[in-house]
């Protein structure tokens, strides 16, 4: 049953972009509407299905055939087109939904980007498409286009080449101005999508469906938000094992960052969440619009590299040197020539010309020179990718070494290269040329670079084992423990746990905390007190009081009894006279650990992707030096140790600085431990183990705070009941 | 006299650029010769002075008539020209200096960049022109450009057109490169220089004449190396009060970074000095070419802002907030508009666009709409630059826009201007007419962004207290004392201080230091530290000693007599047994000093620039985090502040965490007193104060190294003597 409706669910989308019918409401006479756009562009786009124009007044539309309402309309509508003022949407949705129509593109804007009113009225279209069944692009977006159907339903001027680049993007502006763009650069794409206001369609599904699209070899995406963020990792990780994402996400001003009480919280703003997200997605972000192109068509048009190991190969030296410093902001490396390379250059190069990399043929350098290099790199297998600069020079024939280039790279497919034409007139036939044949090639040789780096970025992805790893499973963890505790938290009406419950829970996963235990009583803690063994610490425990040490409320190294007893009896007047209306007060009897090196190991709830995850330099450095590396929960073995590589508190663990070296791999497991137990507990808000002291016996818990969820724990218990 | 000479060397290299008459040493009559080239060009650029090429074998060249020498010129030669085989340049110079030329400009490759033989050659060919009182430009050189002489002396293929920008570069085919991208952008330059090998005249000098140019605007530079640092430095910060310098400094790729054993050393490779040096220099660093121009094209059009406060309008939203996300990452920040400015767009846009900023006017506005807002941007106080971006729509007239654009910034010349006009075809002509109106304009918004940055950036520069401000004096420090010391640990055949040399050295310039003494029998040690008070501090002393924690020779908080004694016996018995050889032992008693934040500050020479300084996180963690910021000597007030206040640990000095505010009054003066030693004993070679600790009291220098070069040393003494 699902699985028809899944079916079903795949044409609708399907007919966004392959109708065989299509009815355009609002389509219309006058050059100065929207309707008259949609229809014109339709009309020119060379779609060969049937098109039916509604419109209240004309009985033609551009030469065709038009229709009062959708039901006067003789056959069945697959796509719905909708371009009338927004307060006529909603009876129009009935009107289709009588015809049967499931799926509409609607292109009319006065929605919720216009305030309030707008909102309200979006909602109730949202529930009344949900209601029959429909599936909706739109609201307030510029249309679609798909080059290969072909078809053009949109209100641009400009025209798009067909090509093998999958646009989606959530603004409509930036498709216009790309468009435009695309045409005087000559870059053509599959589909391009504007999705508008995402009342129901998003990027989640168009990046599933163009994942799954022949004509389309590379996914773009401009975001400004992204709803569904687990379903887009999700889909991501599926897709970029077929094909490259690349993305421009904006909005990452630093106003958007959320206030938050956690150490984890306050260092995990909007913007490092969507980072992290990409990063665990396999999706490739990039700054610059221009950028976005120059990694893609490289995409489209050369083959993925086996190394990140590049050759330049020059006439001229300074833009070598520049070449060199962009490789290495790039994450690429100049590749050591074999001795072969370099003896077989020094036999046919001029005795002047640089033989190592960046090779320099010379000023006098020319078309032989530069195919004898080429073929050499080509051959030479310490050489994954190879960058052709070409600057002006007495002798220089930029055609003439554009054809060499397009030969050899012809010749020696399994390589990329990119070029990089250094000049202004004298380069221009050359760099068409070598653009006609996929070489991607550029004035600057920085875009060279930027070129391959980008194929690079996206074997690497391809390349990690985390992709293909499911995270650690520990089946001694006591689920039962931390439910329990979760349990009597809600039921006091609490969110936040006490030190003694947190050290529970984390105990009940497997994470080595010091023995704790709460003393309501002077004989009570002195029990306890002779149960774990001096010396101890003791930390005061109420629901009320959050700030411990304002009231001088922790004590660390009590030595005897009777310190413990002073003590007990201090703090319980310390925190009766600051906070007379708290109702339980106790204190935390807890084992003094051996100090380790101090680290933080946090999780932190982020709206859109859920919970993201820290590692790094803890104690009272944590904030000062934000020394973390973030992931997405679950953590994979491979992600958390790539995770405490990448922090710099790493290399003490490690043992730098004379120390020795720590228990590295118990550091790791309480990260992919903590990852488990989130992943249960989904209702966990914020969890902060800080400090997590390691040394070379292990870790130790020290300190442990978790708030949870009201809301998620009940609706996680009723999940669980049924 | 000297004054003399110096305006002679003025006139000499005047004649560079301006000469009356020029010969031309291997002026051809080949096309396929640099000399035919050379020559060829001169003729074409429309100078005006007297031209005579010597060749021995032709009569005419290029239809002028030739010499076989330069004896048979019948006139003084003000400029001379070389472009023969580098065997032939030395006695070519005796020739020259025959005839009294003092210019000479050596095209001639085949000098040190061919190899040791090169490179002796060019040594003589010092020598030489040293002697003759030459000056000269190259060898291995492109050639140069004025284009208010009018004159061209280079074997490029393409023209330049006169402009304002003043280009000095460091590779020849780079300027080739620029030169024919120039002319396809329109971009215009004043003077072109290709420096080559610097034999004689390079950066420094040709920075100074540029920034009396009077029609160079902006001076752009590409650098491989700076031979002269500190001149460089000087230099640039006296010409950018007058004009921007943008530069780009290649070759940045971590091979280069050189060993050191000082913290402070390996902290400072030889990129973070050329970014220390130019950011004390005032000069505008970039990383890609084409942003060179893009900022370099902006001063030359714009005027400088009052504030980074941005203003971006557009008719559509992605772009906007692309926009903004560059503005933030690029130092701007938006501008909050006026209520008189958002009530007055409010009245005059449609209701639904946005008035704040960015100020939306949508899709459907036009000329009318950018009209008001961009006048009511001029107009609002809070708002220090606009950016205008254009999105093609439906209703978008391109042209019509850019001529509003330009109208209102001829109207309002005090406010810059960048615009975006973001797509291809359609955005053409609109793009092509701001550009000739001296408006920067791009087809991406990112560019209209880095542009005015640009502007900022120099008017940022312009604003800094400490470029008017002179290092602080300290009239109380002792230099006597750390001659004497520096004149007895060289005596001694010494490079490295001992520890209490070096807290002497510290202390003679006033820093606080604890009581340091150093025993040499159990008596002594029993002496001085009944003088100093227990507890106390024990170090193992000798020159041959330089890692004292391997031998367990530090011990902190000796608290008596007894353990005085024995722990004196064990560290003197240790030392004997691992260094039988160190002929002097003793034993640093010092003061306990008390526990504050841990500090680093330190001196490293770097071979170009001179001293970099450093502030930052001191204790074990220096190396992990480093926590630094950097600093070329001599360091003011102003920017030991600023040193400060960059690193993170300042925040835990200013009593986050719950600490007491430190005295960071003394923090900074210690890094000024440090900046004053270095400039007093440039001989200094390291020093490495670590850790320093500060508290509210004040600071302390608990341990303090020195490293000096004995060289340096006797240089100095020399010159103090004489």
């Amino acid at each position: 049953m699902i699985k028809l409706l899944l079916l079903s669910d795949r044409e609708i989308l399907e007919n966004f972009f392959m109708p065989r019918t299509v009815a355009v409401v609002g389509a219309s006479n006058n050059p100065s509407k929207v309707g008259y756009s949609l229809l014109h562009n339709l009309l020119r786009s060379g779609y060969d299905g049937k098109i039916f124009p509604v419109n209240l007044k004309d009985e033609e539309v551009q030469g065709i055939k038009a229709y009062r309402t959708l039901k006067e309309i003789p056959e069945h509508v697959d796509l719905l087109v909708v371009s009338i003022p927004s307060p006529y949407v909603l009876d129009l949705m009935d009107e289709a939904h009588e015809r049967g129509i499931k799926s509409v593109l609607i292109i009319s804007a006065g929605f919720k980007e216009i305030g309030p009113e707008g909102a309200m009225l979006e909602q109730k279209l949202l529930a009344k498409i949900r209601e029959y069944g429909m599936r909706v692009i739109g609201p307030n977006c510029l249309g679609l286009i798909d080059n290969f159907t072909p078809l053009n339903i949109t209100f641009t001027k400009s025209n798009s080449k067909q090509g093998n680049l999958g646009f989606v993007s959530q603004s409509g502006a930036l498709i216009t101005g790309i468009l435009d763009w695309s045409v005087k650069e000559d870059i053509g794409f599959s589909k391009f999508v504007s999705v508008g206001n995402k009342l129901d369609i998003d990027e989640v599904e168009l990046i599933e469906l163009m994942g799954e699209d022949q004509h389309t070899k590379v996914i773009l995406l401009y975001l400004e938000a992204v709803n569904k963020g687990r379903e887009f990792i999700e889909v991501c990780r599926r897709v970029v094992k077929k094909k490259p994402i690349i993305a421009i996400k904006s909005g990452t001003s630093k106003a958007g960052a959320r206030a938050a009480s956690s150490h984890t919280g306050a260092m995990a703003g909007a913007n490092t969440a969507y980072t992290t997200a990409f990063e665990k997605a396999g999706v490739i972000r990039v700054d610059r619009i221009e950028d976005l192109f120059t990694i893609a068509t490289t995409f489209s048009w050369q083959p993925l590299p086996r190394s990140n190991q590049l050759c330049i190969i020059t006439n001229a030296g300074g833009p070598g040197i520049i070449a060199t410093d962009h490789a290495e902001f790039n994450g690429l490396s100049l590749a050591p020539l074999s001795s072969t390379t370099i003896n077989t250059l020094k036999q046919n190069l001029h005795p002047a010309a640089a033989t190592h990399n960046p090779i320099d043929v010379l000023g006098t350098g020319g078309a032989k020179e530069y195919r004898i290099s080429m073929e050499l790199a080509m051959k030479d297998p310490n050489v994954g990718m190879i960058l052709v600069i070409l600057a002006p020079q007495e002798m220089t024939k930029p055609v003439e070494i554009a054809e060499v280039i397009i030969d050899i790279s012809k010749r020696f497919p399994e390589k990329p290269v990119s070029v990089s034409f250094f000049g202004g007139k004298e380069m221009e036939k050359g760099l068409e040329l070598l653009k006609r044949n996929y070489i991607p090639a550029f004035t600057f040789p920085e875009k060279g670079v930027l070129a391959l780096a980008g194929l690079w970025r996206y074997q690497a992805i391809l390349s990690r084992p985390e992709f293909y790893e499911l995270p650690r499973e520990f089946p001694s963890v006591r689920k039962e423990i931390v439910q329990n505790i979760f349990d009597s938290v809600v039921e006091q009406g609490r969110v936040t746990l006490l030190g003694s419950e947190s050290i529970a829970v984390a105990q009940a996963y497997g994470i080595r905390v010091p023995q704790t235990e709460t003393a309501f009583t002077t004989n009570e803690a002195v029990e306890i007190a002779n149960r774990i063994g001096y010396p101890l610490v003791m930390k005061i425990t109420s629901p009320q009081i959050l700030h411990k040490t304002d009231i001088n409320g922790v004590r660390i190294g009590i030595q005897d009894e009777k310190e413990l007893t002073d003590a007990f009896a201090e703090m319980l007047r310390a925190a009766r006279t600051h906070f007379p209306h708290a109702k339980v007060i106790g204190v935390d009897i807890q084992q003094l650990a051996k100090k380790g090196t101090e680290l933080i190991i946090g999780v932190s709830k982020d709206p859109q992707f859920g919970h993201l995850a820290i590692i790094g330099t803890g104690g009272i450095y944590t904030n000062v030096f934000e020394d973390v590396q973030f992931g997405l929960v679950p953590i994979t073995h491979t992600e958390a140790t790539q995770m405490l590589e990448g922090t710099k508190v790493y290399s003490i663990l490690q043992g730098a600085r004379g120390g020795k070296k720590a228990d590295i791999g118990s550091v790791i497991e309480t990260l992919e431990r903590v990852s488990r137990l989130v992943q249960d507990f989904p209702q966990m808000v914020d969890l902060d183990i800080n400090p997590l002291f390691a040394d070379e016996t292990g870790v130790m818990a020290v300190d442990v705070k978790i708030t949870i969820s009201k809301e998620e724990h009940q609706k996680q218990k009723q999940e669980e009941s049924t």
